[in-house]
């Protein structure tokens, strides 16, 4: 069984900045807000999106081309690093950083997430009903100590706890960390959430105090759990604001509509200080973007946009573009008229059309690099409105 | 049935530059020469390797990146263009190269190695006992007008004759194109490879005829055929140079082995004019092009280093590297140690060992660049050698 051990400091020599947020403007029309979270690796303007790069990659993308597209926050999940190369080689490069060659800001999560998805069964499965997933030969026992899984790599048993996702996350050396917590099923009676809100908050306090035996110049955030029930989404806050926590992200249940999020964002939101970055934990698609960020939310990770590209949907200010729509064989103009990212610059529509159409792994990689950019842009523009209180 | 007409001229603004070939070293230790190929889009130095973009691509890369990585000859394949986008979608962009974005150099086949492939099966298959690989389905008739083939895009018949494919190339616009020639199998007798080397020359005789009509600024290499019979392949070589070709491209059966290959490369070249270019027709392996540089092969084109690192493997100065070898995984320096690519300046060879082992696409991209710029420099060093008579 592999135990993960505390690893030494990473090594990074540049002097690092202390993580701090700046409040630089909050709408007088909306709680939405501008702002600008100062991390070791660089500063990260707010409201901002999150481009998600599981194993260390965006797909279809190199992280020098994600730095000049300017995406300014990378979230890695532990858990894949863990099993694919393993924290141990990641530390030995010298830190993630380092090994996946990006010089800007990193957000890593604690693994929970996944290693309750095998046990449970995403969320989004259980309300598609596609069944629960249940992989009881992945997850191997479940306890106040923590999750014991087996690898789907080596088929070894690896325990994740509180603070081996923190000695993790230590080794990988992100700027911003996650503590770890439960993801409980969405079908769960008031009584077990309440039970699993109890164990998430033993948890993510065992986290912090991992964490703050040896800081390294990272942050962490908090999640607010609760699911849709608005009492214990404020206890939630509650519990966590009075923790020494620099930023607060919110996860477990979001709801099944958008409405349902909405709301308990909206719930949510009141209960945390305004002072602290705060995250919604895997939501990204435009139309959330713009129902959360008059709430205030800071940061939005999600897979959406390059999982979009690679199934042939530009985003653009248009709306979304079906890349293989039969008349755009001969629209000779860029993807979207005047963007001014690479691909729109130096190829038309009907060839990226062309692409697709031969199965060229080539349209992957421009048609993510288009909507990339278009949440950078966009995400700027959300900036500009909010300070002109036009949100 | 779709019969192609012959389109008007592609439109391209710059004045073109003549298609002309300057000799300017032969070294004094072999048959290797040094030379340059002018083309209305730039230069191609020789000897030189030709990347294949089959259908306006090379695979995983953008044209942008395959530029700056200094290709100079790229090919594509008018059999796959002429069905998927189709030339006419092409012509109307302007031509191919402002279809794909390259403002260098391209070569374009004549369709008849695919279609000959369907019928026959690929040399190769047949080497290999890969069985013939007869699509029936596909090939409808192969008569002295040419070949009436099914396209399996849409089910069209579609008639590739000498006509017909220097229709297609016309409106593709490369700056070299090939005459429609037809493919024998490899177990063939005398007596019909015979028979197939006169209806080659036959039909390279009109693709000549279609040609000159409209020059276009383009050029046109015949294609020698005759197997592996030397007295076959002199009389073709003998036929072809009679006629207004501008350069010679050797195709057809090479034989089993490599010394095959040699023994006739060798046999032929006698019989080629050293004041006009050649290439050799889809061989571009590194043992084949050690092999072939001395016998004054001015380019190849070949699938291979592309194809090789989308499987993992790079190409050194110290032989292939095999990516995912696992005392890789803790190598945190450049896959190839003074190596000037974009991938080797960035990346380590443990992470794109990880991203192989994650399966991310990107690192099929970071290989595919690292084996072209080793190919590309490869080519420049072979230059070098010959301008000082080691080679």
């Amino acid at each position: 069984m592999t135990v993960l051990e505390c690893p030494a400091q990473h090594d990074e020599t540049a002097a690092p900045t202390e993580f701090y947020f700046e409040l630089l403007h909050t709408s007088t029309k909306s709680r939405a807000r501008v702002g600008r979270i100062h991390t070791p690796h660089g500063v990260i303007d707010t409201p901002n999106f999150v481009g998600v790069g599981t194993n260390g990659t965006l797909k279809a993308l190199d992280n020098a081309t994600v730095q000049q597209i300017g995406l300014q926050l990378m979230f890695c999940n532990t858990y894949h690093l863990l099993l694919q190369p393993g924290v141990e080689i990641v530390q030995k490069a010298g830190g993630l950083h380092r090994f996946i060659n990006r010089s800007l800001p990193i957000i890593t999560d604690s693994g929970g997430f996944q290693v309750f998805s095998l046990a449970y069964g995403s969320v989004a499965d259980e309300l598609k009903s596609r069944g629960t997933k249940k992989q009881e030969g992945h997850v191997l026992k479940i306890s106040e100590e923590g999750v014991l899984f087996r690898s789907y790599r080596n088929g070894e048993k690896v325990l994740l706890t509180p603070e081996t996702s923190i000695s993790a996350q230590k080794a990988l050396g992100a700027d911003i960390i996650i503590p770890f917590d439960e993801l409980p099923p969405y079908h769960i009676s008031a009584e077990a959430l309440q039970q699993s809100l109890d164990r998430t908050h033993r948890w993510e306090e065992r986290s912090l105090k991992a964490h703050l035996q040896n800081r390294q110049g990272q942050a962490m955030y908090a999640v607010i759990h609760g699911g849709i029930n608005p009492e214990m989404r404020k206890a939630s806050c509650d519990f966590l604001t009075q923790l020494a926590f620099d930023g607060f992200a919110i996860g477990g249940s979001m709801g099944k509509t958008k409405q349902e999020m909405h709301t308990m964002l909206s719930q949510t939101m009141d209960h945390l200080p305004t002072d602290k970055p705060n995250h919604l934990l895997g939501i990204g698609d435009l139309e959330s973007i713009d129902l959360c960020v008059p709430l205030g939310i800071d940061t939005f990770d999600s897979s959406y946009p390059t999982r979009a590209a690679r199934h042939g949907v530009l985003l653009t200010n248009q709306g979304p573009l079906k890349i293989m729509r039969s008349d755009n064989a001969t629209d000779f103009g860029p993807p979207e008229k005047g963007c001014a990212c690479p691909t729109c610059q130096q190829f038309s529509l009907a060839y990226i059309h062309h692409l697709f159409k031969a199965k060229e792994m080539t349209c992957m990689t421009l048609a993510t690099i288009h909507n990339l950019h278009f949440m950078v842009q966009l995400m700027q523009s959300y900036r500009e409105k909010i300070l002109n209180n036009e949100v």
